[in-house]
């Protein structure tokens, strides 16, 4: 068996390791087009902060060690131009030599990665203006750094980006971020990046959002910006940030199926359309574990597993890719968000049914010091109550919740099973009723009909008028004190604990929609409500949830904004 | 509907707040004997020790709070002194008044908790002798450290004991913790506990396991602990921490079924031997999730779970009880120590098959800063590949990856599944091969037979002589420096990186058994052994797991430890 796997980062790597674990006899020959192999891609930012200080230890295995340890035949610095199907073989170029061979192959993986994109804008080639990818990129910002940059425009607010904000800001960099959508970190909701985009706010960061770049252009003190909004932003370094798109170039030119945003299509053994040609990793298409629609995720735990299914595939297991559900974490100064499974506004776009809830906990027992606060949402499928999405934004425990709702996903539970985790409980780590348990409650209570949720959008709906129609009654419960300090407009405030005692004072011939600071105190005002005659609803999440759409959006309950607020 | 509820803590509470949540019109009557309700039992050692500062925070809801906001009739210092199941009614008795009186039930839940086991020794009832269990405990306990204590004996090092430990150190007290068994936190496997052993001698306690106390005496200076050693020690304050008995004498003497070990027998609704009483929390009997078998599981999660159950099912819903995990974790000073599921002593002492696996990842990525080691024990179903229990013990993120696997357990899943488990990495929270993942891939590969290992148990008995059977090549491939550093006894040393070369040097009439530092070099190694034809097997977990055993027993591998490692 002569295997030759083309990259050598994450699932390249993965798959060469792997591959020689099930084979000491099979000839692996591992090709890389950069002077690296398997280097920790997502520790790049840090190193330019100063919080990694040894750019040594970014090289998670150098091609030495693989050599040595796996008797690969390790050649960096080596481009493969292009494969030859129906002979089985690549043709090669040594990039220091020039030299060009050709090397044949029994099977070939080939884990190309993705390539960052740089959209076709006047001066997008200029110096200073960079990506960051491989840790070529990252010594070449590190060198612009190292001179001295006072000013740095971010372009795109992702993962990436946001890291790099992070970063830039760490070392002194006044730092401008320029984002398309009107949100950061895409992948997420929207409303669930309000606390994200306040605290880049609180940093010193300037967001820009809703905007995107139009030309750089050279100047005296360095580059310039120019959005469509006309603003000019000076900059020392500009680094792009606006995604990836697959390297698929090797594989379109062999004749290989892409799916429609070009990544390589493969079968869950990782098999192209040719059954000798395997691909893996940020440059394939891949299913999307909850949708079942095809989609590109780039993140590394996906491509070390993918690499480690072919190698297994190539000698004769039947090992399979479940697909993948885009579960993802970032730190943003002293935030993180994370989230796994379907987001809300995916599930809309492909018209699938969902339920959400959300909920504001702490990540463990209140009455111990030192609690962070969190947002945590659930989507649910409203038929079987399948856990279909979950995203978390906050303090410590975020990426906790997170991966364990991320298994729930991966192994079909419903909120049911849910409401029953058994989660570890001492009060450094969790509560009796963890967060996980808590929102599975709110969520089982809405699908079993005990707890009636109306959203703030559908909440917004209702408040644009409609003929004949009447709008809900708005009953705020929380104290006098929380309500004067500040209150969705045209709330009445009752509290709670007056409820019992001043029913009389709510209209019959109106819905009640009740809420509270988070939710608790709105169900049991809800559970009186129903129980005394009324048709209520809870907000979901209470006037949190409610702060996480107005702070984007001031006029989240004027007419002006009827059928906008999503 | 007449519903009364006797205890207010975690289970009576919960049942309390549920049962009005589905019933305004039930009349619900909570009785307890003490005079809090709710209040925050896992927080009680952090007021002793400061971190807690205002005792108001451990009062979780008040009672006044109760009555308002749930409209019950909640009645503390109440006492329930019998059940009459005939006439359903209870005798009733105020503490304060002294008065007697009887109420009626429709439905009746009993939630009287558990009381703190005071064993028959002479001076058990001394001043300065407690336990720690309520607010009153905790009060009196704080009295006298206020007075200044030197010297303190806790008798048991399970949770409470060792969290308590952790406090009285921090207050400056020099502390002795006395342990009848042979290691600390009784629920994990011992080995697993010779981290928290050495950790709390680091930190200046007196740790003395397998004593056990035989009386304690009144001195000039306080107390003396006499322990059956012979050994006395001085102290000022003692509290026992040796274990919790269920409250089981109003149900006992009312005639309803308990269980071997004192718990209230229940179904799965949460109803007694008579179906119009429920019973809940510490007092009961609870099924153990994963071996099926009947336990008794103080946990604050599953009390406050079994109340909103027995209280649904009061109010005509399905609810149902599915079995505790003994999800737990417990901080003791720098280290986390947490489990879920079966542990291996109870897997063999229910002679149920069972395999083993150990890694010792970091909880992050290692290239990143901060990253934390922990030990991560998975036991799994053979046949399979079913997750039964998991241990883990260290640093940041060990609550995590037990959560992940507690609710992994919950849903049936198998390593296989979990060698596919897609949680969020970040340099911060994880890796791209999550220590989830690599659990999974090291018990995936036993299961497979791709990855022969033994245990270090196996090798300490296959060291033991036998007649006619050779012992097993001990082989290391660690470096030179590693071996010399420390190795164990009778290893060869040869390196991983030479061992392809050096093949020559190995007896081919031995099988061989290697290790490394945690297991992975050892994987490579056994690999390449196995591709060269030889018999061989892995150290599980590797030299760190044998310094596990051999750490709490230096003659691990000696002749006169035949039979006896485990």
């Amino acid at each position: 068996m002569k295997l030759v796997i083309v990259g050598g980062v994450a699932g390249g790597a993965s798959a060469a390791a792997r591959a020689r674990r099930l084979s000491e006899e099979a000839e692996i020959i591992l090709l890389e087009r950069g002077p690296d192999v398997s280097f920790a891609n997502c520790g790049l930012p840090y190193y330019l902060g100063g919080e990694i200080s040894e750019r040594e230890r970014l090289l998670v295995v150098t091609p030495e060690r693989m050599k040595e340890r796996y008797r690969l035949e390790v050649r960096t610095r080596t481009n493969v131009e292009a494969i030859d199907r129906q002979a089985k073989r690549v043709r090669v170029r040594d990039l220091a030599s020039g030299r060009e061979y050709e090397e044949f192959y029994d099977k070939l993986i080939l884990a190309p990665g993705a390539t960052p994109i740089r959209p076709p804008l006047p001066g997008i080639y200029l110096p200073g203006v960079f990506t960051l990818r491989n840790m070529q990129d990252m010594d070449r910002i590190k060198e612009v750094l190292d001179r001295g940059v006072r000013q740095a425009v971010v372009v795109g607010a992702g993962f990436i980006g946001l890291e790099l904000v992070e970063n830039l800001v760490r070392r002194g960099v006044g730092t401008t971020v320029v984002e398309l959508q009107d949100q950061v970190l895409p992948p997420f909701d929207p409303e669930m990046t309000t606390p994200v985009a306040d605290h880049l706010a609180a940093k010193g960061v300037v967001l820009l959002l809703g905007q995107s770049a139009e030309a750089f252009e050279a100047s005296e003190d360095g580059l310039t910006v120019r959005l469509k909004s006309g603003h000019r932003l000076p900059a020392q370094l500009v680094v792009l940030g606006v995604g990836v798109r697959p390297e698929n170039k090797l594989a379109v030119d062999a004749g290989l199926e892409v799916g429609s945003r070009g990544g390589i299509r493969v079968n869950e053994h990782m098999q192209t359309s040719d059954a000798d040609v395997y691909a893996v990793g940020d440059a394939v298409e891949v299913k999307d574990f909850v949708t079942g629609e095809a989609t590109q995720v780039p993140l590394a735990g996906p491509a070390n597993r993918q690499g480690r299914i072919a190698a297994d595939h190539v000698f004769g297991r039947d090992s399979r890719y479940r697909g993948t559900q885009g579960t993802a974490v970032v730190r943003v100064f002293d935030l993180t968000a994370a989230l796994t499974g379907a987001s809300e506004k995916t599930l809309r776009r492909l018209g699938r049914p969902y339920r959400k809830v959300y909920i504001h906990p702490t990540h463990h027992a209140g009455y111990y010091p030192g609690a962070q606060p969190m947002t945590l949402k659930l989507l649910i499928d409203p038929g079987s109550g399948r856990v279909l999405g979950a995203q978390a934004v906050g303090g410590a425990g975020v990426d906790k919740r997170i991966d364990v709702l991320a298994v729930a996903i991966q192994a079909g539970m419903t909120v049911f099973d849910l409401e029953e985790a058994e989660l570890a409980y001492a009060p450094q780590y969790g509560a009796a009723k963890d967060p996980i348990n808590m929102a599975s409650f709110v969520a089982g209570g809405l699908l079993r009909g005990d707890h009636p949720q109306v959203s703030v959008e559908a909440l917004a709906d209702a408040n644009c008028p409609v003929e004949g129609v009447t709008r809900p009654f708005l009953l705020d419960v929380r104290t006098a004190e929380e309500f004067a300090a500040g209150h969705i407009p045209e709330a009445v405030n009752v509290p709670l604990d007056e409820l019992r005692s001043r029913l009389g004072e709510l209209p019959h011939d109106r819905t009640i929609a009740v809420y509270c600071q988070v939710g608790q105190r709105g169900y049991l005002a809800l559970r009186i409500l129903q129980q005394s005659g009324w048709q209520a609803a809870n907000l979901g999440g209470g006037f949190k949830t409610y702060r996480l759409y107005a702070e984007r959006d001031a006029g989240v309950f004027s007419a002006g904004n009827c059928g906008r607020v999503r």
